[in-house]
């Protein structure tokens, strides 16, 4: 019997179908392998070919916009919004407008052209997480925005249109409709029980260990109750903490380990997915608070959407978050490769 | 500039990128061709190869389950959802689950398994249209289910698995969160204005033109403010109804017609694209009412989604509706075919 279940945040209700549950090995997907090209705007020597970089870490005696650096941030070529100008919110009749304003940028994860995120050594992991941070803190200041979306589009399936390993960014003056959700299920949930939802969910799922595929001392990776799709996992901090850049800084360190496991552990399973990730976040008025919780939420790219679900945000799961979770903590990750 | 559009039902922001505008050959796609199949499931002498028939319209001296049908619906051979058994709602923690009680059916729209929904008679994409109602109405009956989901995935990029026009129907004993949403932001855009939102965006639209694409005596076709998807078309009747199903008998003439010019201009403009469509009408408890206005959604598959779009429900979308509609407005529908 297929069942149905309820995500505690945001009251969506998902099948699982757990009768034609699928074994990892039955989705159809492609690997995801990384080709290599000489012609790549990401890769050392290319720095012409992009926006003038906004950050960069960088050895010493190495110059803005040169080779010589480890991870490097710069405007996307291809803006969806532009930075300079004024909101200037407008109606027309019934309807509410205003200007595209927004910051958007690159975030190239490493020099090396060959490797991808799960492969570069957890330094170079948490250095990637530290830029996030080191944006987020800079963009803050900017007083038209009101929320900056960390995600990083890994594979050709999932969205990237170049290879080599990258994260974006996009600060809006808007805040994006799944987290506006989070956040008012979170707050409600708040004032009913005076506690965090997502707390609470850390609690149980640590409690009963189904669905938890591992942890550390600062994070919890599980598998939610009611995930969208297969093979969803999200990294959760166990300390209550609303705003992903406020993190103390060990913290970045422990994310890194989990995040590169986790990255790992997916690899071996489903055999180099494509895959999403999203950090979640407090918007930026309030951004300090008791009620929501900031998490980072993968989604491996392993079937194709039916289509339906963007016209109903209705989900059919063809695997238990139980199984998922099952193979994952049995998938012993591979030993790292050097980059 | 790009612009910042909010959907006024939902209260949904989207990214308009004007400037990086896509005339409709830019799009990156593969037309939906149909290649024929002698081992057809949903064709006339395979009835054995499908559960027997719940309805269907045949001529006269035709047999159940037996060639002769004009249209037939039967129960997904692989549901979602299983139909018999009780709801049985249990807790786990903070969690709510029941069991997948439901109905899943399929509505093969026409025995000729090399036509398309478009191509088939006006008359006959009436049939379907009736053939939805009359699910729904035998189904209301049940008093398990609180929604009845009908939608279609028409290509592979949509969805569809097999390639003989069909439809599905889901009975569901919860609400999609994307059809609630919708409920709930009319019924609040009702309580403060004693005005239905979907009427008022009719008459806004109706006096402006610059995003109706036809209309005739009981609908209108129009490229919604804030789309999320490039091409995406609201078919809406123009009298307020709640309920798709209690729609006076006219009507389902009225809109096959439409239907089918919107579908023949999409196959124009963009070169037959893959498409989902789905009805969007009220819940069962509650589905004669004056706050929510039953409409279908058209969202042709031309882009794939970057991805991202899942884990945080923010949309770009590179075609303004006023250009899909200028498009879709100059696009005259071919003759129709002959299946």
């Amino acid at each position: 019997m297929p069942e149905l279940r309820k995500d505690p945040v945001v009251g969506r209700w998902v099948i699982i179908a757990t009768d034609r549950a699928k074994r990892p090995t039955d989705f159809i997907r492609e690997r995801v392998v990384i080709q290599g090209s000489s012609l790549c705007p990401f890769c050392p020597g290319n720095e012409s070919k992009t926006p003038s970089e906004i950050l960069a870490y960088r050895g010493d005696g190495s110059g803005r916009d040169a080779p010589g650096w480890s991870l490097r941030v710069f405007p996307n070529k291809f803006p969806a919004l532009g930075i300079e100008g004024r909101l200037n919110r407008q109606g027309e009749g019934l309807y509410d407008r205003m200007n595209g304003i927004g910051a958007h940028e690159v975030i190239v994860e490493t020099p090396n052209h060959m490797s991808v995120l799960a492969a570069l050594p957890a330094k170079q992991i948490e250095s990637v997480l530290w830029a996030y941070r080191d944006r987020i803190v800079d963009l803050k200041k900017d007083r038209r925005f009101k929320y900056i979306l960390v995600f990083k589009n890994h594979g050709e399936a999932a969205g990237a249109t170049l290879e080599h390993t990258h994260s974006q960014l996009i600060a809006l003056p808007v805040i994006p409709k799944r987290v506006l959700e989070e956040v008012e299920g979170a707050r409600a949930y708040y004032d009913e029980k005076e506690r965090c939802v997502f707390c609470d969910i850390l609690s149980q799922e640590t409690a009963s260990g189904q669905r938890l595929v591992a942890e550390n001392d600062a994070f919890a990776a599980l598998s939610p109750f009611a995930p969208r799709f297969p093979f969803e996992l999200w990294l959760v901090p166990k300390a209550h903490q609303s705003a992903f850049e406020a993190s103390p800084q060990r913290e970045f360190e422990l994310l890194a380990a989990l995040l590169k496991d986790m990255l790992q552990r997916l690899d071996r399973v489903l055999d180099q997915p494509a895959y999403n990730y999203v950090i979640h976040t407090s918007p930026i008025p309030e951004s300090q608070n008791d009620y929501y919780h900031w998490h980072l939420e993968i989604m491996p790219k392993v079937t194709k959407q039916a289509g339906f679900e963007s016209g109903t945000g209705f989900y059919i799961n063809p695997t238990a978050p139980e199984e998922a979770a099952r193979f994952l903590q049995e998938a012993v990750p591979s030993l790292p490769k050097r980059p």
